[in-house]
């Protein structure tokens, strides 16, 4: 089935108001460092965070949860374990699973780590150019290539790495670009603010997740979320041009969508 | 002795000020998720914290602090060492300390802990109605009980939980309800606005440790944390309708409200 | 060479869109309580930050880091082993970094573990007048000395701090007090609000980390980092006369100060 832009953003229209209805569980394994701001992110949309990331209680959680997120921004060896753990569960028990594989290739613990989550069938990875090209076995990581070049670039390794892991892929940037290995959308909301605070890119993996949570076509689910997430950004960056007020703004803007918005401002090609 | 609603609102009076001179240390061991969001709350009262939370610190300081804040949100193993080092201090020390029980009943871990922590004589116990009544052996803990429920619920495991455990017990919700067991008072204020953000119970934990802190009378001091806090709320969602403004606003009224204002504006049953 | 104020300030001028161009790569192993903040001012002041605080990690990254910041606020049993590792590595290939010993003389673990890291060769050290008198063996740290006596109370066991480890020493308060063991610089900017939120010295420690990065005269890097810091608070705190605003200002400024500004407004002494 092709679908048209009209299609896609209409999926958005029917999911945002049925993630504020049902309220999913979104369980967070992530970095200590954005965990505040990826809850409140996900309260925001509507849905209900629970951040358990202990051995023992993870993979307990992870069989129903509504979706599950593994980020592996500061993977701690209890983390670690437990992110292992709660990925195993979610899928056994079909749970969506959103993989965040924060600076694998430049880093050896993440790295090895986000190779044997990968293996654990996400249901979607999202990260930067760099990580999806290291992730597919392109390139080192690091910091990435330049942004005029990042979807370009991105695209044979997102489409290869859908292909080989069965996840759709969330490629980040100045335009997304979000493929299950077939299909590629590329969308060009959002604001230049997300690369200046911290935690932009783990909350839209948690926004993922609450879609995907709420829908079988995840292929749908992430571009929905993304394209929710970039207007509102450009929503909150109307009113708030520096970091400390973008980001307050953009969890209030996050509050305040709606899917008319979403049709009305997405700019997918 | 029967106190009336002026002599609870009244004890606020004397108890915020009394914050704001002595600047009690409140120690936290606190989830990852809201710890920012704490000690900023508690700087905002007027209080010290000191987010000390490792073995062989957390019972030293478990000492010589004004009170003692223990929340089980994301309870490491390092971390659960340290809160029965800091609980047991806290006891032998006569330090006042405020329990927290994110979760219990819905996961193992946490549950074993808090059962083992309330054993350890806390000085009050804070909790959403399902917590509450979990920990006192009724449910299973979970999303808990339908809010228009949950004080009516939450009453008689509160009592329960009272008595047993030598604890002031503080059930949050649209309606909050406190008790040592034998008096019950209702406190009415508040904003819908705290179920959008997280660490809302969390800072109010850290409030009423705080309050604790400065008086002997421990169902006074959560009457008017709990008083205090609400009406902060109500201030700061007058001027922000959103979560992201809201969580801001929240942190901004604590540092401005005064013991006149809980007097004028608590509503007590 | 001596330096008038008027050199300081200029070093200031040109470090500060040096950061801004070259975009450091700032690691940090802080603690949890403020990490989303400190990694919010680096980003704000124009820092690219990289909180990889896991053990094999650390070292690695520490190694090809523009600078590296060890907090020590609340160090877990793995952070502690990848902080040592991190020094290490950062003494090894000569990476500039920045210890802010928090809490050390009040608290045996933290403690032990600043003396062994003031051993590593930090570039700077930043803490407040008691922990830095209590990291050069005066007193027990604490809460500390008056605001009124501190800066007194503080430059002979900075000075001799200085010259004992060869780092520069930061001590922050009302006036902060920077020195290399031979000049010493006051510095009057800032305001109260720095106080009534958490995180405010941790966020100064890493922008003290952005500037030496940048430039190899670390005396004057530490100067223009202080300088520039409190007046942005300053800037801040003239729309925002609340701690919860005041944080989200803080940022907003960082992002928006300017060289002449620091020229115009460095109050040194």
């Amino acid at each position: 089935m092709m679908r048209t832009h009209v299609d896609w953003l209409q999926s958005a229209d029917e999911l945002l108001p049925r993630v504020r209805e049902t309220q999913p569980l979104v369980q967070c394994l992530t970095n200590s460092v954005t965990t505040n701001f990826v809850a409140n992110a996900l309260l925001a949309v509507g849905a209900s965070p629970a951040m358990v990331d202990i051995p023992e209680e993870a993979g307990l959680l992870a069989r129903s949860a509504g979706a599950l997120l593994v980020n592996l921004g500061t993977p701690s060896g209890e983390q670690r374990e437990a992110m292992l753990e709660a990925a195993t569960a979610a899928n056994d028990a079909a749970t969506p699973w959103v993989l965040d594989p924060v600076g694998v290739g430049a880093l050896p613990i993440r790295t090895e780590l986000a190779q044997r989550l990968a293996g654990l069938r996400p249901t979607v990875i999202r990260g930067n150019a760099s990580e999806i090209r290291a992730l597919a076995g392109h390139g080192a990581g690091g910091k990435g290539v330049d942004a005029s070049d990042e979807v370009d670039d991105a695209r044979s390794p997102a489409v290869e790495l859908a292909q080989s892991t069965g996840a759709v892929i969330a490629v980040s940037g100045a335009v997304d670009l979000i493929t299950d290995g077939h299909t590629v959308v590329r969308i060009a909301n959002g604001d230049p603010l997300f690369t200046k605070i911290t935690g932009a890119g783990c909350a839209l993996g948690a926004v993922i997740a609450a879609f995907a949570a709420v829908g079988d076509d995840y292929l749908a689910a992430a571009v929905a979320a993304c394209a929710a997430y970039g207007i509102a950004g450009e929503f909150a960056a109307h009113g708030a041009d520096r970091p400390g007020s973008f980001a307050v703004a953009l969890l209030d803007s996050l509050s305040a969508i709606d899917g008319p918005a979403v049709v009305e401002r997405g700019r997918l090609s």
